[in-house]
């Protein structure tokens, strides 16, 4: 006769704890846990169907209670995210699932516990959805690289002042300039790819920290999901600390290079600039005063990247501490993958203001055509063709600066025979100089087409980069698209092996 | 006649300013340069030299006067760093460089700064130094990790009880436990090599901002400097915040790896525990408790780990600034190098305790052969035989363990009449089950050995990842003598150079 | 005849801005404040009747517009957090608000809107949140404090060890260690009340940037608030970054002390140390571990303060912006909020550990009794008693301890002859010591007792101590009481104006 | 006859520990000792005096030896800091200065170690250290909110733009819109005298963990080193961590306030804005662009609130460590003591820069007058005149403005016939309004002089404002003074109480 009839639905209550949950457990823990793992309910309920397959495939589990259990597990599979309630009182989002379970097919759903930890269960929802929404990443990425090399092509003749310090450095083109963001993010790019082929692996069916002494299958697990590579060391693949915070690291990085840039639309979107302006549907109107028209979506980036940037440190905290423990499943998990679906929201904005934006090319023009930034040019002329060093050209240039300032005048309103006079003064040297080599060293288009060094500002030179950069970008579509594939073509083989069972 | 016959050393004082530094400016900023980056001094030097060739090969400057500036750079490098006064007065490294150089050869030394801004100069001592200590984190890290697989090899057939939330979860070796900080390792070694692959990139002689108009050599340069990738965009390669962050990020991922580990140390050194004792070597004593031997390494190790880790996000911050300002230089360049050589430190000391440190075997046996941690083994064979559902089977254990405990028994003082009794009140089911049955899930050897499972604790299974272990250590190790031979064999190269012009 | 009868329920749409907002917009930005500001909507409404009656009393808007909007506001105010939908689509909570109000009574809501820009109405909603808010915290934390106190109590005769590294220190009891937490409790209380009175400044009826042309009343407001306080400077009240990065800060201090002792009370829940148990109400069940009984509340209070340590640096970052910008707004205020009341669930969780912890009395005792920990005591009748200063004293008992600890001996096995001669051959003294002597520096009980200094382990001391946190406690417990009696009693003040215009 | 006739020099070695400390010890954690405390060594000496005359007070060491431990210290005191070699090899601070110690005057010096450990005398140090560079801090502070004061002053009638998001809000006066900053620092300044009042207590004299059964007196100690208050319980006043997490949380909130400004003054020091610029002094001149002028300080500044931010989450991770660890000492206390003074030299600089600026008067009040940034005072003439709500009164002006910018038009050079005609066709009423209402609405001075309300714009608010803060600047300025001057009064005790000793 037995004992006692029902197990409580509070997991380990009656058996291994006396009790159930306090009340503050619940409503701190647990309740945290609920409302921040939701986004991983869907893929527990197929991390549970491949871990079930395994059970059957082995023959671990009796063959009928597992068709039971695979039945309930395709109906929770279809359920909406709202249907599934979350109850802080059964647990975490394992444990729910598993009342949830319980609820629809009875105490056969005990079955499904066998050979494999909480930690597990959630492990592998967790990388399922990483993989998902890491190539969403890389595509929203990529699609921000093709808006900044459509920019550049456009503006190619589109003459401005550089910047250091935001004050006028030297002639260049919005299309020099903007590739800037371009190269950076090529970068990114190829962190984000080594990134995802590190995380593309499966830690399933691990067992538990030492193993697993049932006849559990590792990589039949793998194939199910569409991993190609499986993690070894079974207390390896319980905590993974590196693998949240590389993925963390790189999308900060993304946001750091591109805030660089959203950062200066802002300012350019000023009156006193007023280099750009974003069209209505990307601005917010103030309620106070009518005539403003905020660039909501240039703050939202740059706040949006404050807010991520100390993650990086909050994981590596996480993940210090004492191998064994569960912080980064409880802190983590969910904080990342909502991360990375507001990246990538704020990517797709910044790439619309970037894309819709009108850039005032006339007042680009005017700023640099009347303009100091021809210094460096009029230094490089004087070293080259009058044996005047550099630390000489500089300084005499750099007071004839000031001293136009004080007169309110600009340098290139500079004309020959002054600039002689002022060379003689200092350097006893009699220069050679005339109207027409002036005139080149203070336009802006002449300026631009000297600059025919490698990666220079020079039109050639520029659209040899933006053919490299197409290439990049051509290359991580390829990848995109071939892991797309590969996703599709492991549903196929999950749904087959499903089938054998139905 | 001239008017001014000399020129400040304060650069620009004179030209562009009316006035020299403040003292508050020079206190303050031009302190904390000198004091941050005299890190750079050296390789400024090879960054100059480097220059000068670039400037003669491109006869932009005069023969004579750069053979004489060439002279003068080769006596600087020479220099040792204490022999090199840095003073804020004259600004930051740069401008101190400068001024050094022309006392030694005069205003001629005005020519080196030709067709370079500041930022170039730095950025190119900076990458050479980055390089160097690059590899020294490599060779560091790879040391680790063989140090880790050693240690494993030693103690194949040592016992213990693995840990979840540091309570005995099941058997294991500590060969198996310890490799889970290699696995780790072998990653971020990985990312390493990575991300040294990006960093060793020549970054010189872009010119400026729009690149230059002189007839300047990027790759002349980066041959020179032992350098195969370039740079190309010259804006991007003024300002790359991202190299430093990647860089930090992946130094930060290893601390956190091997902190988790070396926390357990410290916990494991406890009179409590009393699984490791470190040599005296390695601890340091107390002032007032004369009994005390305190494990120093490994609270400085987490400590360093603590103090690092926020600097991913300080990184981050510095790179987020509007593009064209100084800030990763300033704050970035001198604090990164010289928290990779700690972190170098840090390694090389905890590597010398896991190496030394003596592990307790008899200790780890003891524990692990009379423990509750056999529990998962009960349940597995009351599943695999039984046919008891693991919830139900875990319930059963649970409880059978809790009213032991009450009773201050383990759980392997089980015997099989109580078991049969117990599995019969609770689910009416009369179970099969012998002495010699119980005795092997008891058995700590036993349930290590039976760990078959791909990555498992099982003898053969850990061999098998030792040897994995084993390859990618020598890969590494591959790399980086191939990369220290083409640092030697650039160096070649560019003494070569050097000597066409003395 | 009109032009345009239907004004768009986009706010600023048809007017300053062509078009509404873009879809990306919504689903980013808006999006992520309706789901993080969510919880100012009550406070939202009050805020909301407040400034209407400050428009009603100045006659600033038409009484009888006035009116029908506050019977709006007030059923609002009664709406229940789900009922009341926030749709990104129509921008922010002060949008959302606005559309719900329009959509209940019409066109004359947008008299509402008069002399307030959306940054105030948002600012003192949040300000009434957080003040509520802080009192909870303040007494949550408080309630801490009793605990600690409690314990300290009931476990003045528990002799125990000290630990430093985690390695036995000195005989101590654990009524005196566990008071190490009260003491910076009691400073965290301190600026927690600091803090709560800076935050209890009522920001309302600044009007804009530069102040109001309209009759508006900020005391009034004030009063209506429940406010004493009221902050000036009208653009200063518009941003204050300073007081959620205050209040931030507090919250991590308070949180880093008591995990300090949350993470030694994990490290003694061990198997290995013993020292406590947790009941099982507040422990989780493995899934696949039968036996394991995991100490949650600790690793949650661990992994609640690594989440929020960063947010300080996170909140300084967004308000070190250029002033005038709405970072802060949107990414600390439902932020700061939410963590606060976790932390609020965090505290009290622990506190019950605290109190429902059993603490092994007897193990503690049995650890200390047979010890090393008694050095320091010989040392210090050795410098008292015998002219031997203290280097030498540490030295030969160092020696002494590291020898016996080799014959698997522990000090306080010593015995008065042995110890004469080690003295003797290494300082050639005679020293008088008798068996008494030495008993007594080798009795946990005797030693304690000698604590006698100020703040000491010795009974009265500790007992004194118990009063000092005693009395400040109450002090605390007062003040919270009537700044509790403070908010009723505006309420009242609140209702009475709000009957007014009913 | 005594075994060993001489102790080594590394403590420890020989007694507890066999071997001295390895290489690797010495050149990681050693070296960082050495490297970051060394700035606690003059204070060290002061606290060794001052244990020296509580040991000789409590007649705990004999008189003849104390007096010649007292010559030694004294001696030592003098020492600037480049004569005391720090030597890694001899291990941290503590250990160093007893090597130079007991090479001055012997074995005698052994005796200092009575009764104190290691972290009591760092702690003492570090907190003398800290008094001192607190008081510091706060005048560098007070001084700076003197500067804004008085550069508010000086233009109680310069008209300029408000911002917000950047962008032109409403017109106000630089007086009131620097004031903004005032009032934030003002409370920051609060914060400071409320921390330093709980960091100056005198920690000293609790002899170790469980405080100490040698007559030592705390009071008496206090009273040495000019403390009134004293830290009771003795394993508190080992470990606080609290203290220097306030202390830099109340620096980083100040430089947040501070880069808010100083990064508005980087924009406005841009060509396109124009509306300040630095004197050349506190400017840095570029290398390569002889035209720049570079704001050095700003830039310096906000590095220095990036490189500062992290560290209150740095500080809190170190100080969350299990209670009885060194972290907080090894990795906090020089770096704060050091970041303190980094702190001050920025606050100075900028004041200067805020002191020094010329102020572009006429550019600014041009920018204002031909604006758009009368549009709500429009707004709030309809609703107050017309009885139009404000939904549509923005409404309507919004889209006026709309369409005058696509003429090229302000907002200003609206008429009232075209405003009447407009407000018709949208509400169908007929307003009145004259000319002389129009220019009102449109005069800067007419607008911020309307801003009578409580803090805002009108110059009588300015002037009590300004009358307020002066109050309260002087009031600090009370306080550093009386602190002072208690400093000193403690220095004439300490002296008097040492000359007992010579």
């Amino acid at each position: 006769m037995k004992e006692e009839k029902v197990i409580s639905s509070h997991y380990g209550e009656g058996g291994r704890l006396k009790k159930a949950a306090d009340p503050l457990l619940v409503n701190s823990a647990y309740a945290h846990d609920c409302n921040d793992a939701d986004i991983l309910l869907s893929s527990l309920a197929t991390a549970n169907i491949a871990h079930l397959l395994v059970l059957l495939k082995g023959e671990i589990i009796p063959l009928s209670e597992g068709q039971k259990i695979l039945k309930g597990l395709l109906k929770i599979k279809e359920y909406k995210q709202k249907e599934f309630v979350l109850d802080p009182a059964n647990g975490d989002i394992y444990n729910n699932f598993d009342v949830t379970l319980r609820g629809l097919i009875g105490e056969i759903s005990g079955w499904l516990h066998t050979g494999r930890p909480r930690r597990e269960a959630v492990n592998v929802s967790f990388l399922l959805e990483l993989r998902k929404q890491f190539l969403v990443t890389i595509e929203a990425s990529n699609n921000m690289l093709k808006a900044l090399i459509k920019k550049s092509e456009e503006h190619q003749h589109t003459l401005m002042p550089d910047f250091t310090y935001l004050h006028h450095a030297q002639p260049t083109s919005f299309s020099h300039y903007i590739l800037t963001f371009a190269f950076v993010l090529k970068r990114d790019l190829e962190r984000m790819i080594e990134a995802f082929q590190r995380i593309n692996t499966s830690w399933g069916e691990s067992g538990s920290v030492n193993g697993s002494s049932l006849p559990i299958d590792k990589k039949y697990f793998a194939k199910l999901l569409g991993y190609k590579n499986i993690s070894i060391h079974t207390r390896d693949a319980m905590w993974q600390p590196d693998i949240p915070l590389e993925t963390m690291g790189v999308h900060i990085s993304t946001l750091m290079n591109l805030t660089r840039f959203s950062e200066e639309l802002q300012i350019w979107s000023t009156e006193e600039f007023g280099y750009i302006s974003l069209p209505d549907s990307l601005c917010r109107a103030s309620v106070i005063m009518p005539q403003k028209k905020n660039p909501y979506p240039l703050t939202y980036f740059r706040g949006l990247t404050n807010s991520m940037t100390p993650k990086f440190s909050e994981y590596a905290a996480h993940g210090r501490i004492v191998s064994g423990n569960p912080d980064s499943r409880i802190f983590i998990y969910g904080d990342l993958l909502k991360n990375m679906k507001k990246f990538c929201g704020g990517m797709n904005l910044l790439e619309k203001v970037i894309t819709e934006m009108e850039v005032n090319v006339e007042k680009l023009r005017n700023k640099i055509t009347n303009s100091d930034a021809y210094a460096t040019d009029l230094a490089d002329f004087l070293i080259m063709t009058q044996e005047i060093n550099y630390r000489e050209a500089h300084h005499i240039i750099g007071k004839i600066n000031r001293e136009f300032i004080a007169k309110g005048r600009k340098l290139n309103s500079l004309d020959k025979t002054f600039l002689k006079k002022i060379i003689f003064n200092h350097t006893g040297k009699k220069i050679k100089i005339n109207k027409k080599d002036l005139k080149k060293i203070f336009d802006p288009r002449e300026v631009v087409m000297s600059r025919k060094s490698l990666g220079g500002a020079n039109t050639d030179q520029v659209k040899k980069m933006i053919k490299t950069l197409k290439k990049a970008s051509r290359n991580n579509n390829k990848f995109i698209k071939s892991e797309q594939k590969t996703l599709i073509e492991g549903d196929v083989f999950f749904t087959q092996e499903i089938n054998k069972y139905l």
